[in-house]
């Protein structure tokens, strides 16, 4: 299982794997206007929430319930909320082989959030159509389908390169050169093609939507954000990852 | 909105939209095993439940915070789990125009869960693959999605049906005569078109998957399905619906 995991091409075909979820999950959102309302603090009209927006009350409860049944325990499931309960069950993980203690060094979560929060507005009607509920459910479902990516990607690529040349990356961990550590990291050719397949399959799952119901999303909103957010996101993730590794 | 909703090609046109979420929130359970023992009362592995499955537990706290947020205030949101808490937010709804005064009578819960845990062999691998909160946590996706098609259907495509042809209803309503409404309400040609359609939608959003790693359903599966039990369990619920309508 450790073998399967570190190898390079198994971990990029499972974030290949990723990206149909991703992209439903936001297709999901889009079919709701933006409901700005719902982001914004002290407006969530919850019952004994007067400061919190709808969105973050309901992020809050999702995790807590996650946090339950035991999401936490997996590396790539970083959660954005605080103080979570314990899980009740125990999660059996297979040997990760990853060689981090704590894996919320890699978490990307806030600039997650952010950029998230900056996309809704270009893939969703800018109107309030009052679907709250449906809206907030829908925000935590995708950006935990991002998050997910991001982390699973700044820990196994970080791994598996590290695996590949240990005396390069050795180097340049122990000196601390970010900016060196990117450079070894970063494979344009590949990126490429990912952001290429993203507008792609972003086009294809849509290609059969009957428009007078469903919203389309411009494909293009999806491969930017992966280009702008997802990419980067994940290759701090992979800095962090190497900069806490154990045994360097 | 009154007159839009209770259009019959409206509201076609809304369960059309709906399948595209049914399709994708099977294929992303059908990414885990089919881990027979998450359905196993007793074996559910969580602190302080020794008697419920894990998928139970997942269903019931899932609903629990849904019902916090007044999902349940919603006509086609029809609970699997009993006694849930209170809304802790005003959901605002516009009036529906439906003439009935406890949704609940149209629910098919009981059918949509039996035929779900029927059909997750047939979309999973036999295997446990031992992503037991993964799994649930897909079921409750998917089932959810599922129950929003069939008892929105049942509602509004039943109201429509009925103040196109009133006086034809309104008899066998009062001589509740289900065999004749289930006869009044068929369209043979319509549910077809539906069932093709599903077939293609399933193929299509699966076009570019790459199949090393993404698990891809038979088609197949999703279009029998939907024959037998998503549309004669619509059918059931509007039947429900008609002999409690309210001023027959």
């Amino acid at each position: 299982m450790i073998t399967e995991k570190l190898d390079l091409a198994f971990v990029a075909a499972r974030l290949e794997g990723f990206e149909e979820t991703i992209i439903t999950r936001l297709i999901d959102r889009a079919q709701f206007c933006a409901n700005e309302i719902v982001y914004k603090n002290g407006l969530s009209g919850f019952k004994g929430e007067n400061q919190l927006s709808l969105f973050t009350i309901r992020l809050t409860q999702q995790e807590q319930m996650d946090a339950r049944f035991g999401r936490f325990c997996v590396p790539e499931e970083r959660p954005f909320t605080k103080d979570l309960p314990v899980p009740q069950r125990i999660v059996s993980l297979s040997d990760t082989g990853l060689k981090i203690i704590n894996c919320n060094v890699i978490s990307q979560v806030n600039d997650i959030l952010s950029s998230y929060l900056d996309l809704i507005p270009r893939i969703c009607s800018k109107e309030d159509d009052g679907q709250y509920g449906s809206s907030v459910e829908h925000d935590v479902y995708a950006i935990q389908a991002i998050a997910r990516r991001i982390h699973y990607g700044s820990l196994y690529v970080a791994e598996c390169k590290y695996m590949n040349t240990p005396d390069e990356y050795r180097m340049l961990i122990k000196e601390k050169n970010t900016e060196a550590l990117v450079e070894l990291l970063t494979r344009k050719d590949v990126e490429d093609k990912i952001i290429i397949r993203i507008r792609e399959k972003a086009a294809s799952v849509q290609a059969c939507v009957n428009k007078l119901v469903r919203k389309v999303i411009d494909p293009e909103q999806i491969a930017n954000y992966y280009r702008d957010w997802i990419i980067p996101l994940t290759k701090k993730g992979e800095i962090a990852y190497l900069l806490n590794r154990l045994n360097v």
